[in-house]
């Protein structure tokens, strides 16, 4: 289980009143390689992992992931809890506003809602583990891609931010992926 | 963010190695009315909340509806850990395991993959509100048809110390509810 | 069964030759709390209401819900119909016409297809009137945020007429919620 | 608009309780060649038909469909509502009655969500219309595949009538195709 | 199966940097009326077709197709992949930069990605064949439509091509439905 | 453009009438993890990458995944293309039948059509390709479990086969993620 507390992993500053950037940023809270994804992959994967060590990792990862989710729901937030309708109208987040209002939602930057199909579960760590080290991966390209849409400055660090906690998530998978397999007795699984 | 604690709310208890009562189960840790979709559901509504006691229950509330997900994947995952494929085949678990093995996954008891259009987020706190009443409605007849089909005594008493909870949460919906239309001045929303 | 009479419950008057707010307001004609989720929830529902009274009161409402989606329909392709292909492109409008051409489609604002992922239907009644308050205060959330968007006089003519009948529908599904629960003599269900 | 009449377009009657046959027969209620496809698909084909013939001839055929959406509706409803639960589980409708009890939802046979992404509405009357032939071959065939899965006599009777009736719909089809093309002097189209 | 030829089946130019061309004509990459959607129903209904020649020909039409998939799959490649992202942002094409930068996706316009929920397989040949047939000519409408928002002078000729195709296979389905309903002897199947 | 063979690229035997072991090899013909998802994947990923020699390895394994889809198809075809409806009735297989005969569709074991949402795209090679060695390290997950699920000697044999490929392609794919690293110039990227 688990307890909240009341702050955030990684402050939060956001400069602009932007609509158009909120949406894009959407993609990291519902898009098929954001923060929700990565949460709920974890920590639907760990029941079967072969080693405590390994439910832990994933554990405490997928914990993490769903503090950067709530991170990025509150950059959402910030870049349009106080637009006026004139500013929302002709920008992507227009469609949005339509369903939502200003609420975020985990969807896409397109707008399509999340889908459990974006990730997998296997009872198979091996590749559980090659999907989380490729869920990273992608992770920091779409990072990368926002990193290349901002133009505010507080939220290109907090992205920045978010992008560097995903490098250390790859590494921690592929060592993971190491004892894994070695416990396996299978030192070549490619 | 949230700090992961070691154990679960609620002891869990599985008396038998039953694949298709799992598969059934997997509707709360998936389907349209479970503790994902609570758990999401609320977390995600929060932000746009015009109060700091609504942000709280929804925050409180959506927190222990994660719990509430471990314990479901955990009695999903009991019940299937130990079962030869001979006693798979045949069982509605069967698809599961084609795709799976026997590891969860966020997908309703037919085997559809959990989607955020299950859910609804508006920045109106009424509508909010409203919607999670039915939510936690829907998640007590939910439970209620599980347990009917449940044989399994130590399942059974799981579930129904869940289909407790959504009830109190009902109420504290209702109340925050009628708490926000007073401060919102318009007493009659209906 | 169902008679067509050759009418629209409400008169249709649209000002302005207008692709983008044709595209929001597909929100209401294929969106999740529009008026296709509004009359197939309620018709599906009406299956196993307990009492004659409530399967006709989700009968009529299902059926007016019909009737207003026909209005949707008729908004969209009146703001469109004769649109030149410049006026679409650069709006929100021309990946909708890139798919269906003028045509209407049962969409969201976003370009996402209808899916009965929206709405549920369950045995209990209880459950399902709850879920019908809130589908009609989440509807008429989403006229409040079209409105906002108009600048159309007719269409927010029409759109305002809409927001309406969700009020007074959700008047009438609560009146229904007290009878089937007295009915069923557990006066305290939260 | 429509008007309600209180009866049923072709008499319904059930002889067996018998909950496998109803998951079956769901697929005409919510899968992708089913009533509700039909029903919706040419009320939106509408708005954009050339000719008041054609849209008449959509509307009068699109109605007539909700009316078979009603019947397969009203014939799930028979084959499960005094089911117990013991003749529930183990059969394909086990899955189903966790979600929903015995209320029916528009789904396919294997439990999915009717999605607008089944039908298609395009500007192109000579396209819709060829869907609309096709959706009628489908539907049909269909039928015959749940006339062979039938061993209710009754329902037998039910789905016959409706067969009928798509192969009635196809020839109107053909024929408004074929008024259409001349209207639009081009004799050729294929 | 199949060999890769090193070679398009047309020539592709492409005259300008265009994002917001590039998102719709993914309509034809992953839309329900495009490339891949003709490919993968042709393919899978080939299966259950009663003869050798009616099998050849949904296998040589299926192949086709994927040609013309990777037609559309260049075209969009050359219409971003030297687009800077000052010109990406502001267009329709931003979202999809957002979650695969410059990569294409089989996705609509509108950015849903492909299901085959657009396509149908039966086994009886004649719905398969009306499909097919529906199929072509609701992709000859959309390349109209593209044809229209295309403001580049390569592009359109592609199109164009690719349109002409869509009839010549219309009429290949026409002639085997043809032949497969008197080989079945049912002169009349309408 | 690609040219079809008229032959397998391995001979498929079926020892049995099996609808039930039909439905679960479904799993790798539109499943998650399947042969349809491998081919599109790469090939729709390949257009970006930033080699010849890795578009070449993309191309061709992306068509040897076509050619084992054909395969899958063909397995599933044989194993229900003589089943009399008494056979079928009471399997996993009912649900299909009802909606396509016993023509196959790219869908789950579970009956879900296939989406692009399983696969990913981006302009990164590095994520595209680590997104690979964890499709084939899936996709030889799912093979063991359909083996686990298999009674069907010849069927084993040709699942066997198709697991042995995708260790193969895992390790092609390592290699051409090295190259692409070492051509990157960043020598370790975890």
């Amino acid at each position: 289980m688990w307890k909240y507390e009341k702050k955030l992993q990684y402050p939060v500053r956001v400069d602009t009143c932007n609509p158009a950037l909120a949406q894009m940023i959407l993609e990291q809270f519902g898009g098929p390689d954001g923060e929700l994804s990565a949460g709920i992959r974890y920590l639907t994967q760990r029941y079967s992992m072969p080693t405590n060590e390994a439910k832990g990792i994933l554990t405490d990862i997928g914990t993490e992931e769903l503090a950067h989710w709530e991170i990025i729901g509150t950059l959402v937030w910030q870049l349009v809890k106080n637009a006026p309708v004139c500013k929302i109208k002709g920008t992507p987040f227009e469609a949005h506003f339509a369903s939502h209002g200003r609420s975020p939602f985990p969807e896409t930057a397109g707008g399509v809602a999340w889908t459990a199909t974006f990730i997998q579960s296997k009872e198979d760590p091996i590749a559980n583990l090659v999907e989380d080290m490729a869920a990273e991966q992608k992770a920091r390209a779409t990072y990368e891609s926002l990193i290349q849409l901002s133009d505010d400055p507080g939220v290109t660090d907090t992205l920045t931010f978010l992008r560097e906690r995903e490098i250390v998530h790859f590494q921690r998978f592929g060592e993971t992926l190491r004892i894994v397999q070695e416990k396996q007795d299978c030192k070549k699984f490619y």
